[in-house]
């Protein structure tokens, strides 16, 4: 079954391609159009260059409301000796934009003249404007817009390769033409293959995935300009697939198949490609995405690529940006895109399989005098990992991995200025965090969090990695929340600490408590298995605390030492039978359909060092904390006290 | 005529804009639409936050092929001692997705496993596969992916606000999402109106003037994620366009009126929105585009807001991105553009008007150390200054200009990476420069000319402010061309000249030649006017040369003062009748359909500083020199010849 995935590194993989391209004549511009000249043209490339067929102003213009005269007629005026031009014959009045006269030579605006008016020779009231008056000589050719001032005729206007934009649409029809030739925009065709796929809307059953990748393959694909055609899914049929992709080679010129694109049982893209046509690559030393299928289809001269896009869902998005984006820049003849770039510290040590070109994907955000890159889920199954992203950075094959605090360049999917806008919080999850999100998000804000556990937050807090903690550490001795902690951690650096709520810790437990679970004695029980946070995590802390007030060994609790990160982690682990129980707060409990025994009222915290607390980044945090919607919404969540919200501890 | 326009600062427009919109309750999103989702939704702003109703993986997943087992079964399993696990009963095999059997807690992919196979009772030859063997243990939940691992139900997947990208399509389906809320597109109406207008393809006369405004506009608002309806223009008439404009704003959310909204005979702008509604503003302090119109139109409470666009073409681009993208921003629920910024030194002094908040159009490039910001024409008529404006920078109110070498704040059009592929050419203008930008526009660099003449560019380039100057400056005592120039000008730093073309001046003359022009002693007839190039031109050290050799004096000549600076413009004005004869080359009088008297043959060259010369900026340059095809094009044009293209003379 692995006969054929062996991974070849990525310049090699692309050269393979590009050298077969070059055979079927499809390394350049696939072909040209013509197309009318309006605002639908914007965004395409120009496959000519555009001369000027006209010039622009194609006539001199009058550059503003005046008359028309001669220069050399106001040679003599002065402010003490006017001279009166007589209308008709010697001044006549141009609008902005209207032709000189031939007879004349300059423009004098009209707040520059002084009219002469006829009177009536009764009443000796003025009747028409006979002459103007002007007191100062004008120079030849003044407001004039000259012919050709801003375009002359055969000059280049823009040049092959420009991406239109509204001001190159103006010009372009300033030159005279009413028609650009612009690239013709590729035909991708995006193929869903797999029998566990259902398409989005129907119901899901176990064992079903959600066919989602054909659309974000297809979003990648017109944001890079082309055209893209989405199929119906088809189920793991080897003859099928074959049918449906010799069928639509016909009438496009790029397919992308989906899946199927590993070594496994049920894995036939590889043996389709070569039925069809010649496969050059199976396999690229990248990660994730490394199961990757390049070949040409078709009878030769006429050829088309074929890519077989891994199935997880990160792994088929960066497949798009590595190899897709490329091929259709070329084909449309404009440059590849080139991200932003910035220079970044890691904020933790990262591992790296050294026979790969490893794509980390990071949260990006300036904490004090540093920007901080911290990596995210290294999952090509998750999704979210890459919507989280402010950018990637790419450890090359042969390095293992990199220390925290090294410096790397990553690609940024953001604007720069979000970055700066960005609020790091890393520390205890709460529910709370992710409406806060939200809230922000509206006031131009991004809150970024990383769940680490109270402790973690801390620790991350005092290393200058994130501009607040989210924390409930109680202090077994006080009984007060995070206050020793955070004067033990925080040492001398002054540092506040803010409500954010009050809530209810319990155990949560699958719906109709088949295992009669009611107190901390039922977890020592030999038939319940129970799921832990991590240390350092408040709610370890807190079930540490109450097994030694009751007693109990945490030996004879099955399960003590498996640990998720948050509490809908360890919710979502109950709900699907992997654990009996773990303590954690009642909306998670709720979201997940468990029922939940309340045990422990707690305070959770937001920790600010005091130079953040007052800086302008953080200020639209404090009114969120005060308002009024934003308490509602926490207050509708089950066991949430928002009595003491935004109260300053220390 | 004025009773009306008076220009006020621009916070102070915008605030009294916001006031209305507020009153008319149009300063948030318009409308919220529900759409399905799938590749069109990119690029549309969420409305609402989006919260999974599912989680992903919905199920525990099998993240490798491979088989399910229980890790208890595997404790004891050493590379000494395997353990044999019964296909069936203890082991079952999966493909990467396939769900969790509930009896088993973890997944051995398939290449660490041995298969055991039956073998045939009569051939003892393998049969079929009855166990895989285990040769280590296997912890419990590994290569699974467990429920919940990308998204937890209920989690937030994305805020209110977000634009969506091809991967938020795809997280927000993998959330059990088929629909998502977004705003709907504020719906847009462009009016264009005047007398003097026409259509794009359609025939212009003299006085005409093509309407493209609209164009650039409605591509505009398209870009920022609106609907836009252009309408045929209408004539100066005041009763027709308030009719229009009446009607138009039954079923759009936002007019654009182009232009009528200065104080002409003819700009009725103003008194359309007078009549229709509110005039909120007429004439803000910005250069270009001061004389804005902003009002409010229709019956209370549905009003809608209308700009008065001014018709030069520079002020009603700027017009669309100081008040019409920020409004459609805050339509749209997202936040307005904010432009890239970079900072550069102006290469020369420049004046401002006190009064203005002044939009200065820059060409920037890096040159050796600097980032380099040259001013462009500041003219509200010249669209290509637009078009070649890297960036934009604004002199605030109350600045009157800024010294060379200040260091500016630019609002990028491009991307940075462009700033550092821009080769910078100062000097002489010559048609093949803009040929050579054509050529380089495909290899990956951006010609970036400034046409200042000859001894302008030496002494640009002497000054560090582009990597090389075109020239064709005769030394009257050798008849050699540029070396004792450059020998001057550059002192000591190591500079090369190469040959770019040879090409024939002469005198460009009115077709048919009605004066009878033939020899430089005709320039001094008295009904002649002659146009001359600037001083510094290499074509003026021509004329001058060969006036002294005729023993001609430049003051007999009538026009030897006006001077204009290039071929073309000389060209295009006596084309105009302007002026009855310049010097100049060939293919510019072609160009204009003008005759030709050939005179001279001269020489011009590229001069490169040395450091340039080896830079890998300005590796394609040397490239296309030796490039048939370009050779080819330039030897097309009348007068020039190729011969010693791409020779190093020093």
């Amino acid at each position: 079954m692995t006969k054929y995935l062996h991974d070849i590194p990525l310049p090699e993989a692309k050269s393979r391609l590009e050298v077969a391209l070059k055979a079927a004549g499809k390394m350049g511009v696939l072909g040209v159009e013509e197309i009318p000249l309006d605002e639908h043209a914007l965004g395409r490339v120009l496959a000519k260059p555009v001369w000027a067929r006209l010039s622009s102003p194609h006539y001199h213009a009058s550059a503003m409301d005046g008359y028309a005269i001669r220069s050399e007629t106001t040679v003599s005026a002065t402010l003490a000796n006017p001279v009166d031009l007589l209308i008709g014959s010697q001044a006549g009045y141009l609008d902005t934009g209207d032709p000189l006269p031939a007879w004349s030579d300059c423009v004098i605006p009209i707040e520059n003249i002084e009219p002469v008016m006829e009177t009536a020779a009764s009443s000796g009231e003025p009747m028409h404007l006979i002459a103007i008056r002007i007191r100062a000589a004008v120079t030849p050719w003044s407001h004039v817009r000259t012919m050709g001032e801003d375009i002359v005729v055969t000059q280049l206007v823009l040049p092959t390769g420009q991406i239109l934009r509204p001001v190159d649409l103006g010009a372009i029809a300033a030159s005279g033409h009413a028609c650009i030739t612009v690239a013709r925009k590729p035909r991708v065709a995006i193929i869903p293959t797999g029998t566990e796929l259902v398409p989005v809307g129907q119901p899901v059953q176990v064992g079903n995935i959600i066919e989602y990748n054909s659309i974000a393959l297809a979003a990648q694909v017109m944001g890079w300009g082309a055209e893209a055609t989405r199929f119906p899914i088809i189920v793991d049929n080897f003859e099928l697939i074959c049918q449906n992709v010799s069928k639509t080679a016909q009438d496009h010129d790029l397919i992308l198949l989906n899946a199927g694109s590993s070594a496994g049982s049920e894995d036939f893209s590889a043996r389709v490609v070569e039925k069809l046509g010649e496969l050059l690559v199976h396999g690229v030393a990248v990660r994730p995405g490394h199961p990757v299928i390049l070949g040409m289809i078709g009878e030769k001269p006429d050829q088309i690529p074929i890519i077989g896009v891994p199935g997880y869902p990160v792994s088929a998005i960066l497949t798009g940006e590595i190899f897709v984006e490329p091929l259709l820049a070329c084909w449309l003849g404009r440059s590849p895109h080139a991200p932003l770039t910035i220079k970044a510290k890691l904020t933790r040590k990262v591992t790296s399989p050294a026979g790969d070109d490893d794509y980390m994907r990071l949260a990006v955000g300036r904490v004090g005098e540093h920007v901080l890159a911290a990596p995210l889920s290294r999952g090509a199954g998750v999704i979210t990992s890459l919507v989280r992203a402010d950018g990637i950075t790419v450890l090359p094959r042969g390095t293992q991995g990199m220390p925290a605090g090294s410096e790397v360049s990553v690609n940024l999917y953001r604007h720069p200025d979000e970055i700066e806008k960005t609020i790091f919080v890393i520390g205890s999850h709460d529910i709370t965090i992710d409406i806060l999100a939200q809230h922000l998000a509206v006031k131009n804000r991004r809150l970024v969090s990383a769940n680490v556990g109270s402790m973690g937050g801390l620790v991350a807090l005092s290393r200058g990695e994130c501009h607040m903690a989210g924390s409930h550490l109680l202090d077994p001795e006080s009984g007060e929340y995070n206050i020793k902690y955070v004067q033990q951690i925080m040492a001398d650096l002054p540092t506040k600490i803010i409500v954010l709520v009050g809530r209810i810790q319990g155990l949560m437990i699958a719906k109709g408590n088949p295992k009669q679970i009611y107190y901390l004695e039922d977890l020592t029980r030999n038939e319940v298995s129970y799921l832990n946070r991590q240390s350092g995590a408040g709610t370890r802390v807190l079930l540490d605390y109450h097994l030694r007030l009751s007693g109990i060994s945490s030996d004879s609790i099955k399960g003590y030492h498996n640990e998720e990160y948050t509490h809908l982690a360890i919710a979502a682990a109950i709900a699907s039978g992997r654990a009996d129980c773990g303590l954690g707060i009642e909306a998670a409990a709720q979201a997940l359909g468990l029922d939940f025994i309340p045990l422990y009222q707690e305070r959770y915290d937001l920790v600010i060092p005091q130079s953040y607390y007052e800086s302008p980044l953080l200020e639209p945090l404090f009114d969120i904390l005060h308002d009024r919607d934003f308490q509602n919404t926490v207050a509708s969540l089950p066991g949430y006290k928002i009595e003491q919200m935004g109260k300053v501890i220390i």
